[in-house]
This record gives C-alpha cells, sequence and structure tokens, in this order.
C-alpha cells in the first residue's frame, strides 16, 4: 500500500521530466515562471486537490497546497521544496520533496486523519536561480527575509524580473507578501535527494540533516611573469601555475588529513594566461570552494587556506589577491526534530545516519522561520543535475514512511 | 667605430619595427609575405647593396645578400637570422641577427676585405609561423628537407599561401629550389637575442650556443567524475583537477631536484571542464612543455613524466591519456665553430658562457645543410615577443666584435 504511494511520486517525478512541463525536449528545463513552470503548477494543483488540498498561489509565484487542521486557528507544519530545475537537470532533485508532500497528505486524507496543526505543502519557484541571476527569492519572500527587492533582473533573453512577474499575472512589488507570520509556523521540514554519494557509499536509504553546511567561495589571482617555456632556466621562473598547482595539492591534503568529516574544498574553475604550451603562465585565476559543517570549522580552515597561499606566493615571488565570494553561514537543523525524524527513522526499520549537507537548499531560508528538519533520500552514484539522476523506489518508500511517522510524532509531542 | 657599427644594427631594427615595415600601426606584426615583409626587403635590399652585397629574393621569398669572395666558386659562409616577427612582437627578435650579418659585411668591405669564402646573409621568411599554420619552410626549403609540400595551407584571412606566393611573384611550388647545395656551405652562423633571463641573471652580454634543445610537447588528459563540490565527501572524489594539480607540481619538483642545467618543464595551458566553482572537474586537459639539452636527458624525463602520471592516476582512480604533440631531437652546434667562437669571445675580451638554447631556431633547420654556430645575446629582463623587448648597445657591439673575429679565425683556419 505504502509500497505505491511511493512508486507514485518517483512516477510523476518522470512525468514532469518531460514537455510540456521542460522548455525543452531534449532535456529537462523548468525555469521559475515559464510556460513549464506554469503547466506544472497546474498538475500539481489537480495532484493536491486529489490528496484533499486546498491551493493558491502566492505572490512570490509559488504553488501552496493546504490540508486544513482541527481548527482554522492552529499553527501551520511547512512541507516543502523547489519545482524548478536546472539546464539539463534530472527530475528527482527538488521535485520529489513536494511529491512526497502531497503523497503523505493522500495518505492522511484517505484516513480522514486531521491534526491539531495545518500542513501546507510549498512547490517553492526559484532554489536553482536557473533563469534568473539570483536564487531562493521565492523562499526568502515566504520566510519573510526579502528586505530589499533586487532590482534590474533579467534572463537571458533580456525579460526583465517584472516583466515575467506581470506575464504570469503577479506584481513583482507584491513579492515580500508571501511572507508567513513566525508565530503561526510550527516547524518546516524537507525531504531531498542526497545528491552527493556519502549515503550510497555506506548501502544507506536515508540521511537525517545536522544542518547546511558553512560556505565560504573564494576566487584566487596568481600573477607571475609569463615567458619563455624554452629559455627561463627553472631557477629565474615566476610561474603562476606551478604556484596554483602546489596550492591546490596543499589544500587537498590539508583537508584530506584534518579526519573532520563534512569539511571540502574544491577547485573547479581555472584559468591560465596567456594559456599557450610555450609559455609560462603569467597570471592563473582559480576558484576554491570551501565547506565545513559549521562556520567554526570553515573560518579554522580559511585561515589554513590563507596560510597556505601566503606561504607559497612568498617562496615563489608571486604576487596574490583573495577574493571571498560568498560567504555563507551554516544552518542548522532543529534538534528536536531531528529527535524526532531518529525515532521516526528507527520506526521504519532503517539504520540511523546524520550527514551535513553539502548544498544549499530552501531549507537553509526558511530556517529564519521555524524549525527546520530535512531527510536526505539516496542518490545512486550520487549524480545531480544530471539526467543520469535517479532514486530508487524503496527508498522514496522509506522516505514516505518516515515522514508519516514523523508527523504523527510531532502531533504526539504538540 | 666599431660602436657605431652596433649602434646602427640597433637603429635599423627599431626603423623596422614600425610602419610601413610593420602591418599595424599599434604594434609590430610582420607577417611572411605581407606588404611589410614586402616594403622591409626594399629597405634590406638598400642596406645591403650599402653595404658591398649583391642582392636577390630566392624561390622561398627568402631576402639573400651576397658578398663574393676572393674567386667565384670558393664555398660560402651563410649568416642569416629570420625577417618576419610574432604579433605584438619586438623589434630585435631575428631581425638583429639580419642587421649584424649586414653591419659584420659593411665592417669587411670597407676594408676591401675578401675571403677565400663568400658570404651570404639571409633574412629568412616564416621562423615565427605568425602567418600560416606552420613555421620555417623558408629554412627548409635553403637546407634542403622540405620534401613534401605543405598543403590546404590557409592565413586567417583564408588566403592560401599559393595566392601569397603568387601576390608575392612567386610560385609555391618552386619552393624547393631555394635549396643550397651542402657541398658548397663551409658553414652557417646565426645571431640572435637569447629570448631567456640566463645571461642577464649572470650579468654577461654574450653566450656560445651549444645547440638547440630537445623538446617533447605533450597533451594530458585526464578523466576523473563530476560532482557536486558541496555533497562528495572527499575520499568519494574522483577530481580530475586535484589530480592535475599533484601532477603539475610532481613534475616541477622532478626537474627542479634534478640539478641537469637546461632541462625544464612547463605547463602553461589548462582547462578543467564543466569549468563551475561548485562543481568537480570531471575532466581537466593540459599542456607538458619538456626540453632538455640532448635527446638523451629528455627521454630520460618523458619516462619520469609517465611514471609520475601513472602513478598519481592509479592512487585517485583517474584514467589519463598521454598524447605527443610535438617531438623535437636536440641540435647540436659544431664543436670546431664553437671553439672558434670561444676564442672570437675571448679576443673581444667578454666571459665565455655556454648555454642551451631553449627556444627553436633556424639554425636547428640550417644543421641539416652544414654545421652551425649560434651566439646569444643578452635579453634584458629574458623579455622577447613583446613590445618590451630590448637589447643593450655595448652587448650588441660585443656580439659584432665577436663576429668578426670568428670570421677572420675561420678564414685562418681554412
Amino acid at each position: 500500500m505504502i509500497d505505491e504511494y511511493g512508486q507514485r511520486a518517483v512516477t510523476r517525478c518522470e512525468i514532469l521530466g518531460k514537455p510540456p512541463y521542460s522548455e525543452s525536449s531534449e532535456y529537462l528545463f523548468r525555469p521559475y515562471l515559464s510556460q513549464a513552470y506554469k503547466q506544472s503548477q497546474h498538475l500539481l494543483v489537480q495532484w493536491m486537490h486529489e490528496a484533499g488540498m486546498t491551493t493558491h498561489i502566492d505572490p512570490a509565484g509559488n504553488l501552496i497546497g493546504r490540508y486544513a487542521g482541527q481548527t482554522s486557528d492552529g499553527p501551520i507544519l511547512v512541507i516543502g521544496s523547489h519545482l524548478d530545475t536546472v539546464r539539463n537537470g534530472g527530475c528527482f532533485d527538488g521535485n520529489l520533496g513536494i511529491m512526497l508532500g502531497i503523497e503523505v497528505i493522500d495518505y492522511f486524507n484517505r484516513q480522514q486523519k486531521r491534526f491539531s496543526f495545518g500542513v501546507d505543502v510549498i512547490a517553492f519557484g526559484d532554489e536553482e536561480g536557473s533563469r534568473f541571476p539570483v536564487a531562493m527569492l521565492t523562499s526568502k519572500s515566504v520566510a519573510g527575509i526579502l528586505n530589499e527587492l533586487p532590482t534590474g533582473l533579467k534572463d537571458k533573453d533580456g525579460v526583465t524580473i517584472e516583466q515575467a512577474f506581470e506575464a504570469f499575472g503577479l506584481n513583482y512589488q507584491d513579492i515580500q507578501k508571501a511572507r508567513y507570520d513566525p508565530q503561526k509556523v510550527l516547524a518546516y521540514f524537507e525531504a531531498h535527494i542526497e545528491q552527493g554519494p556519502v549515503l550510497e557509499a555506506e548501502g544507506l536509504p536515508l540521511g537525517i540533516v545536522t544542518g547546511i553546511a558553512s560556505q565560504y567561495r573564494f576566487q584566487v589571482t596568481l600573477k607571475g611573469q609569463a615567458c619563455h617555456s624554452g629559455t627561463t632556466s627553472m631557477a629565474l621562473r615566476k610561474d603562476a601555475m606551478a604556484g596554483a598547482a602546489e596550492i591546490i595539492y596543499k589544500l587537498e591534503q590539508c583537508v584530506d588529513s584534518c579526519g573532520q568529516e563534512g569539511v571540502v574544498i574544491t577547485t573547479g574553475q581555472i584559468v591560465a594566461s596567456p594559456g599557450a604550451p610555450n609559455v609560462i603562465a603569467g597570471q592563473v585565476v582559480f576558484s576554491i570552494d570551501l565547506r565545513a559543517p559549521t562556520d567554526a570549522q570553515r573560518n579554522e580552515f580559511a585561515e589554513k587556506v590563507n596560510e597556505i597561499i601566503e606561504h607559497i606566493c612568498r617562496k615563489r615571488q608571486l604576487r596574490h589577491e583573495l577574493l571571498i565570494q560568498h560567504d555563507l553561514s551554516a544552518s542548522l537543523c532543529n534538534q528536536d526534530l531531528m529527535s524526532l525524524l531518529e525515532q521516526a527513522v528507527k520506526k521504519v526499520g532503517v539504520p540511523v545516519r546524520y550527514i551535513t549537507s553539502g548544498a544549499g537548499h530552501d531549507a537553509m531560508i526558511l530556517a529564519h522561520l521555524a524549525p527546520t528538519a530535512m531527510l536526505f533520500i539516496q542518490s545512486p552514484n550520487g549524480i545531480s543535475h544530471s539526467p543520469d539522476e535517479t532514486v530508487r523506489c524503496n527508498d522514496v518508500t522509506a522516505a514516505l514512511q518516515t515522514m508519516i511517522h514523523f508527523i504523527e510524532l510531532k502531533e504526539g509531542k504538540k
């Protein structure tokens, strides 16, 4: 029985993975406020109604399904995730969390079970930020932390966000009205695919998220001297590429040897100039993405990053600049909710595994509104943001069972 | 007196550094067979005539000035370097060697001194290969090693090499007729700026070139797994960028610690894919330029390159491909000519410094025709292929004096 609900959540994600729910027929792409986004909302409205919910579109363009509580003035448990996708993305990223929200309500509705709290299932609009050069405007609006409206935002076709709102039947100036009253929100819950390989490596279906990692993104510029690769002896070089290589390697070694789970460091972008095989690089610009479970851990490693870069540049007579491009504090999940989630996971008979989320989610925004909890579902091969993204039906069913127990436990606790 | 000849050689290079001898008024660019190239030849013809030479354009488009010997059937000493430049190049690269050839003849001509051999000063056309995707066709023609004519060559405006020859008044099919008879060539001599920082670092004006370095250029492709930088624990990564960084760093360490002068290794080109700060690189392609004084040394280090890449890729579970893009054997200068050059340098009162040329020169092609000798002139700051390229007049004069002694010594030896 529960298996069928889990299977349906998967099937519904797959349905939403193709036109008219994708802008492209070659790959999945569902940007915020697009035609594909509107079509997807229409289908979701139907599924929400079938599950016993009333629906509305909020001033930020989020679709909200409401399952009323026993009383009309009770608090609200919010379940959410995002409806938008990256270009050439997978169909489970974000969407699965919404589908699980609908399934869990359908399950309770068939039993005619109501709680002392209402449940809102929110399909957020722009977690990925794949249309406008900004992300999570819609969850920020709901959380009430969108203090200033970003202006001058255009998509790649030159359409402004104001125009996109108007075409959607909304007014961008009203976006802040999507705000929930913090007094009325009991908690925020989000189920999401892990998008990483950790659960699979340990053979586990689910992970209880402890929080969303603290992050720094640096841009490092090394300046040396561009010279002929054949005529400049090793001793007389100021080789920015050799310096970058030593830095990237030593930073990896430093993190590898620290023994602190959840600390990761990555260089994914690098540009060497002038960029010819027979010219020593006079300049190299590269990215450093540093994440850690807590701000304290991140700051400790950021200091090491600084020390390593300074030491290597001094030794090699390179000049350097270190620019902070992102500075995101850790968003910790609520301890009480984690305990409930642990009980729920145990009831399902699944091993308990706590895990830090290295990626950002709407949950880190909603943490400003209410206590949050997140459940990860195994990503086979750790693949996401790719058409190869998948999930296992059994894992999805386990997540659904966990959510059912979690809500029942929450009702018991209240 | 000799000072003035040296000064004039420098001034003439500077004259040739500007329009109409450059295709651009913003920077120096004199590609093979261009209008600027033709104009420069016209001016050189005048200077060669003034120095007592007869001139002709050979079937490859090289300008040749001839200073007859005492008899018409004697052998020929060839002095040469190249007239073409890279885009935004310096005015001494190549050109200075031609000017010194003209000055040395002018010096002997004023003394009405003829030798048992004739002297040809050749201004080669395409050492840099900055117009067509090929280089040193003109010196290969003279050396008689152009066995097959490259076909389908076009410049960036779509002009074929055949059309460029026709516009210049020549027939590309005749290029091989530029060949010299090896029986008649006594030796090839080339003076050239060092284009590197070694002589300056040691405070020396001149270097006697022992040969042109042996070279391999590799293209390395590392393939790992592109993954989210936040969600993939360090232990589960197959990070092609971290692998590339370790390889580049370890190769540099290996060469640095070998204690063999003239062995150099460089990575100047690197592309990481997909190239986003928050995605672990699934693929990195980078260049390795390896040079050494002898083929044996180069091959020894090429084996180490192989070992280091294989070891690191095995450890990191990366796949790799190693492609040889250039394979140039060392071209050694002639021992007897080096001894004469050493005597000449001593006569000038300048310290003797033997040096391997890490860069390629027409001399390495001419080595197939005759014994070769090369003299390097200090490059201040090691800068070349740049408008900042310079020379010191005193060094140029010392080179000219060395050439005068060298020719006189050669006459004595014959």
